[in-house]
């Protein structure tokens, strides 16, 4: 038994309880500049509107996308949600955040192709990532005895291909405190659900994008405050939440967009994954990264999916 | 009456009362990488060597330093601490933190020239930073009534030259929510004492680099907490402390660092500003920055000071 409901976050943009997603498009007309007018309701007001069609609205797409075969270089095809701190990676390409000694974010391409292999991850092991200043880096030891699982953010059985490949998931840029109980259920059944849209969806491409967020609560006093814990002599912080943003490529070149957020606590599995689905730009407002306007490039219009399948 | 201790901020890799700085260099040998030796003492164990000589050490610059006359390249002689959203503006560039509404550093270059002019800040507006997405902009609507100063990161009084120069300084990502006392004293005297470095101590040219840092507390449960309050519908993010790094040039070509750090709270005007200066390996590790590797490209040594002249 695991409580899901216990304080209020704000997701920017919108209201989020604990371990539930909002099921619901949020996003709702309105003009985001006409600040005079929103002060009364707050936030939901401020929800601003993007070229995002509703999950009602039956688009095409009228750009066909295409089907990207070479793993290290699609994993970019619809753009990066920030220029800070990149590396690229054989299974992903990384923008690290050496303040918070994490990842900002991780980008991944699921395929048929990568998902086939015998790579075993009895083989790999995490490890300190050397190319990152040695202030800014994590170590395991900073993980040891915190009751913190060492959650990948690029997952490793997405990566059956190339040993190499799953190896390189075991950075620990690559990796964020997570609760245990998250990580082994409620976040691996996401991760399984990624990997299905492949198996048993037809998908042809899931680019899968991971980070950590950090969001505001408010107190008793009325007021707004992050808080995060931090790991560790080397102050590794743990993400309040976490986020996925898949970008999916359907036969006859439509383009999905899901995008979930998941509190860094016990969640119930039982709660299906839709129920975590929330507004992109949510995700764009309280990570300071932005997904839209890139992909956008490459399609002219997108399905977005805020309501579940 | 303001208490200066309060609490215990850590900030990474030196142990530092609110309101105080170090005022001894911390710094002392030891191996960095040994960390099976050093579990006991924590932090202060870990304090990293860096090639900077202490202040006792009488150093010589053995590659003359140039003395940079165009304000708009110069100010990048000792290169960036980051490379992230980097924005150039007529009186320094500025890396923003698209995450906290606010900058990450702005660095700037003071000499006689910069701080001699008839600027006019009273014809100067705070505005948004329209160079910024929406979604990660501030507003002068999220500080008002919100008990905060906006704090310029740059100093408008540092850009008399221009008052293109000092308009820019009003852009509201060159600025923090400072706490009021703490802008209107502490910290507009450690913005004079920059200017009186070029006027009344015959530096040539004085580097400036500012930002804020988001110091971990410990909290009862013995646990490590970043906690910091955001503002305003944009959630803009409130500093626990803020830095200042001063690159100094000499007559001779000496280069001298010194590095600040305070808490963003009332901070009593009688404590000498000497007493604030911290290890710059500190302010790396705390904000995720680095200095020295690019000022030691300019430079084969470098005077770090970290116990007041």
């Amino acid at each position: 038994m695991h409580r899901v409901y216990r304080s209020r976050w704000l997701l920017s943009g919108v209201s989020l309880a604990v371990g539930i997603g909002v099921g619901a498009a949020l996003t709702r007309a309105g003009d985001r500049h006409n600040k005079a007018q929103d002060t009364s309701n707050g936030l939901l007001d401020r929800i601003p509107i993007i070229p995002i069609p509703s999950v009602d609205a039956a688009t095409e797409i009228t750009q066909p996308g295409q089907i990207a075969v070479n793993k290290s270089t699609a994993v970019t095809k619809y753009g990066l949600p920030s220029l800070s701190n990149i590396k690229s990676r054989e299974s992903y390409v990384i923008s690290y955040d050496p303040r918070n000694r994490t990842a900002a974010w991780v980008i991944e391409q699921l395929n048929a192709e990568t998902l086939t292999g015998t790579s075993d991850r009895t083989l790999s092991e995490f490890k300190e990532d050397d190319s990152v200043h040695v202030y800014h880096r994590s170590s395991n030891e900073d993980y040891k005895g915190s009751g913190f699982d060492r959650g990948h953010l690029a997952a490793a059985a997405n990566h059956k291909w190339s040993q190499k490949a799953m190896d390189d998931t075991f950075y620990l840029s690559n990796v964020s405190p997570q609760n245990p109980h998250l990580n082994q259920h409620a976040w691996v059944n996401l991760e399984k659900y990624c990997r299905s849209l492949i198996k048993d969806h037809h998908y042809h491409n899931v680019f899968v994008c991971t980070g950590p967020l950090y969001l505001p609560q408010q107190e008793p006093d009325g007021k707004m405050y992050v808080k995060y814990q931090v790991l560790g002599q080397n102050h590794v912080a743990v993400p309040t939440h976490f986020f996925k943003v898949l970008i999916l490529e359907k036969p006859g070149d439509d383009v999905e967009l899901r995008s979930y957020v998941m509190a860094n606590m016990p969640i119930d599995e039982k709660i299906p994954l839709e129920r975590f689905l929330v507004p992109i730009e949510s995700i764009e407002r309280a990570s300071g990264l932005l997904f839209v306007p890139n992909i956008m490039k490459r399609t002219s219009s997108l399905k977005a999916i805020t309501a579940g399948p």
